[in-house]
């Protein structure tokens, strides 16, 4: 395994009028740079990726992003969030279980 | 955790001149729908994902895919090696080793 920690966030941006809700680009890229800017200053560049993806397919839980190795879904994510799962998760290895989606139930 | 595999291609495409090679976006997305046709084909929607991500930062490896939850890094990806890392690894659970990166090399 390369990245003990990689933080995949959706980027994904509709066009407008699409039925389908997106995670939007201006929102996910808000989310990258906060989080890549917390790998920097925690100087964890060799060991946790921080990035964009496209559509993770989880949207209308959006905006999403997901760690892996665990592979924890976490939905609705606001810039606010940001510390709190590199804090809590990227660092100390416990998901937010706050913002994790339960698939389970339909979304809010 | 949503999908048993999670598969991360990169489509990340820099400048024409930049100092650092980049995967590129037309072959990345060449690779994207190799393998979304492989997930359909196959009927796993539900429990294999395949998506265009942006760097990775392997670019030296590159075209680079990844598949998670394993962490499993594939170097220099063409879209003839699609079907053996979805048949070998995505179907049958066994990483294409002739593929994988190793990072303890320099790049070819």
């Amino acid at each position: 395994m390369l990245y003990e920690k990689h933080i995949f966030i959706c980027t994904n941006q509709r066009e407008a009028g699409s039925a389908r809700k997106s995670c939007g680009e201006a929102h996910g890229m808000e989310l990258v740079h906060a989080f890549k800017k917390l790998v920097k200053d925690h100087n964890l560049k060799t060991t946790v990726r921080a990035q964009r993806a496209g559509c993770i397919d989880v949207c209308e839980w959006g905006p999403t992003v997901v760690v892996y190795p665990e592979g924890c879904f976490y939905g609705n994510v606001q810039l606010s969030d940001v510390n709190e799962i590199f804090e809590q998760h990227v660092l100390n290895n416990k998901p937010v279980e706050r913002l994790r989606i339960d698939f389970s139930k339909k979304p809010a």
